[in-house]
């Protein structure tokens, strides 16, 4: 006797596993599922691949979204340990990697995320020789020029979330204090992502009129109206709201899903995030940092050169001096 | 000297701080969060309050979605402990509750709810006397009773998420076996949210091609293709993903905001939800179980009368009977 | 001295001029415009290229169209009389035909639009190999036959809009007499599209409550509450909106959209739509008629096998029939 | 014996009619239309009323756009030639008017399309005294001024379509020379729509990078690359389309759309549009031209003060005095 489906329907082919929009996604903590939640209910991906070492978790959270399909449109989620789940990504978004224990040194996460890295970048690379890898572990900088180090592909498919969450963070503090919404008060954050990130406040904008123009001392510390605490308040942020929930996700995962959106339908928007930065603003060392580029479907195509103050740039090339320091350290 | 505002702007009037499009969610757990950042991912809301007894965790929550509006529409997010940040609300989500211990009777993990919904119920329904009450917590079907008793409000003003969750995992599931989105393949769960569910087999269809047209045992013990599976399958999963990652979120969350949507924007579309049932199939008794309603903006305009089987009967009185005993013990 | 663009960026690479996610439309008539809106506004392609021999007005609607991309998302937007403006597209949607001359058989309008599609079918089929065709030009039943024959592609890559339409109207005027939101109103429209298409009946559904077990006479002329007049105002509404304003757009428009994104996104649902019928419900003709399919990346995958009655299959048998006459005097 | 709806449905309560997110359009030309079926596709309006003199055209429009509603969300679309079916609009687009005759003086025009306006304004606040008034009707800065005078609103419930239009036209021009995406291309024109508008170089910039830093010369008749033809352009623009297709649509239609967003959501987003400009830049004058402002539910709530150059206020001063002359002119 026929089954239900056989008498349901004909099949005339076999319908297609893979659609050209896939995404991955390498670990399942907060980060991770905001990441993929947000990539979900703004339908930027038609198949999404989950991979992490913990099985249960990941399965757990692979059935929790398949389950939350009916109320969007019907997107293949599949997750598994092995990383041929990931096969024909066209973006990989890794964040996964160690935490720091008490008193470790930065070097000594580093070498444990390397160590971490290993084992998972050649592998995606492997299965979607082709991607845009998109590293948001942290320290995210140096991450990124590791996953570009053991990737072997072109600098320009390998970025960093970088500053594009602290932009976002500072544009909806400047959009508070002026009550005008974060779409229409234009703002960047360089650099460093964290506690050395720079506001680059020749570029503090609404309607194209600059906050510098209005008053010059904006964001300097002689400014009576304190807009440098803005930055301060952007760094504080994320100690902030660790403190407060213990992590940081919805706002991370919404960054990263903006930038996928960007690759995955070739938008050619700019945003902040760590790439190759040798020889941009006199930075003379082999590292990722975050500027402004255009992201398209080949990852990045333009670095937008920005014009900074000398002390802008000095903060840059510092940055880039102790992340330099810091890679020499490494053990490939 | 003028501020940067002032030499920025020129104040015609003073913006509104209520937009007629204000959702609010008790309870920032996980629950309470994945249905937030569903209404702000789909733009559903226009203005969101959440209220938590936990300041910090609440503050938290509040800043990380907040940092995210750059990425979203501009939405104006606020929380707080106190309840009147929830005025004006046209929906007011409950996810907060106590859960079960070790051992304890249903009646206790009921009495104990009753107690904290004393103090929510009517500090939502204060500060929004025309708002829809959708109670999320667990045991949906009693609490959403209880808000009725607590509220005040029409009873078609107060409902409970119910099986509308069930119902998309159980669509999940048939989309899988048959290879048809969940979106094509429709089935309805009804009754008691949870083990006693009852999976309303004579509507499940294709294209409207009904399974049991085709196979007159699907659903039942006698199918050989099992597919009554599907029906323990979903009555599983919810303790599988406990099991597996701790809790459920991400599925609870999309469909909580299908309903909003459902009601902010008077959509008038059926979903299986939790409402007053006495009456219907022949439940003589005042409880709230789901049954498929068509849900406007002034909550449930009409149920949907299905056409049952004397066993599917028979399982929604026995689950009314049930949830009556239950809350003839409640000390309200 | 460097130019403008040079001091503003570092170019990295070249940016991609295609996608992956690229439409075609063929012919700008308010059909085709239509479709072209409904795409972009809905943002399911990231690529849209637009033909017609009407160089002024094609030239005209792509300069509208990319002014309003400030709005939208950035999609690259192209138009050109030469089919070359077409190469690599995922889906060519084709609009263009000859309309009916007063006293004008039906055979003679085909004939003309196969000596039109002769000029079009091929130049699509060769700059996009793999794409899939929909045939949205009247009679578009026969046309999508013609549009086969001329393309060499598999049966299951050639569709055309079909009952899509019809179901939408369908199911829009049982909403309104249920008041209940069409996408919770079921029904389906299937066979010829136009006049002789066919309801049914047994499927209309909402909750998966079948009207026609609440009564038995739903559709049928016995029926004293005439539902069977809500197909006849399907019917005729083609028919009254042309007398009306001068053409159909909109909601064809947005039926074509829906069928695309279902393509683009492999998203598996379900849809009315007008495929290869030989061996179907009897038919022993190889002419396309619509059926409820199953549409993903590579087109039709499964045909749902829908239970008839002997006149529904009557109905479509004579279609069948009629079809295979006028398509056996075409002159390829 | 019972209706099927009667059996299928038990009525709790009646559905509303009316859901808080009504915006009504008034004229079902191109521009309308292009307007209503960008709010429909959107996801803007839950509620959308037409109004026009053309009965038939009005109805088969109203039916066109219902059919679509199957494959949108469930929005009440209501159409008459009275203005009763706008009542409780939050936002009335006006787009109907008189064309200009060959040979026609300006203020004959404007003199016509008073005549029509006072038929049409105080009907539109009779039935929606807390409306937003847009006018997209030409020449929209003087009938803009011309719909606040007939309508006793408050001016900043008032606003003119303007040149957010031209704004977006500048920024894809913008975005083709530079390879970036409009939405991160910025730039403004303002005062009036048209001919005489004001491409403000001051404020063009990229990452917040002004191009006037880059090159001085920048929108200057001495810029070797000539980007003030950018400009030239956008003023083509509207005589080219209209040329090479007869009118434009889709552009104008987002245009308006995303203005009505930024209303009915309180988005508080920055958009160039024709308001009261009198104490702005010197403008003497009670006339209405385009200027960044800041729109939320209650209309514009602050106007943004850009620093401007000696020959860009010239210009403004200009129109506003020729609009002025044109105004003393109108016979109210």
């Amino acid at each position: 006797m026929a089954s239900v489906p056989e008498m349901l329907m004909e099949q005339i082919q076999p319908p297609l596993t893979t659609s050209g929009g896939k995404v991955s996604v390498v670990g399942v903590g907060q980060v991770g599922m905001a990441c993929a939640f947000s990539l979900l209910t703004q339908h930027i991906c038609s198949e999404l691949a989950l991979v992490d070492v913990a099985a249960d978790k990941l399965r757990g959270e692979m059935m929790d979204l398949q389950h939350g399909l009916t109320f969007l449109r019907n997107v293949k989620i599949d997750a598994n340990t092995d990383y041929a789940v990931t096969a024909g990504s066209r973006v990989c978004i890794v964040t996964a990697g160690a935490r720091q224990r008490e008193g470790e040194s930065r070097l000594s996460l580093v070498q444990r995320n390397v160590d971490i890295f290993k084992g998972m970048i050649p592998q995606l690379v492997k299965h979607s020789p082709n991607c845009i890898l998109l590293i948001v572990s942290n320290p995210v900088d140096i991450l990124t020029y590791v996953a570009w180090k053991l990737s072997g592909l072109p600098k320009h498919h390998v970025i960093g979330s970088g500053t594009n969450l602290d932009s976002a963070r500072f544009r909806f503090h400047l959009s508070q204090k002026l009550s005008v919404a974060p779409s229409s008060t234009h703002g960047w954050i360089i650099g460093e992502h964290g506690d050395s990130s720079v506001p680059v406040w020749s570029g503090v904008n609404v309607a194209g009129v600059r906050l510098r123009d209005l008053n010059p001392k904006v964001g300097t510390p002689e400014d009576p109206e304190k807009y440098d605490e803005l930055h301060k308040d952007v760094v504080n942020s994320a100690y902030e709201i660790i403190k407060l929930k213990g992590y940081t996700s919805w706002a991370i995962g919404l960054s990263v899903a903006s930038l996928v959106s960007s690759i995955v339908k070739n938008m050619r928007a700019c945003y902040a995030v760590s790439v190759a930065v040798q020889n941009y603003h006199g930075i003379d060392k082999d590292v990722f940092l975050s500027l402004p580029v255009v992201l398209g479907e080949n990852g990045v195509t333009h670095v937008i050169k920005q014009t900074l103050t000398e002390a802008e740039i000095a903060q840059l090339q510092k940055s880039a001096n102790t992340l330099w320091d810091v890679q020499a350290g490494i053990q490939f």
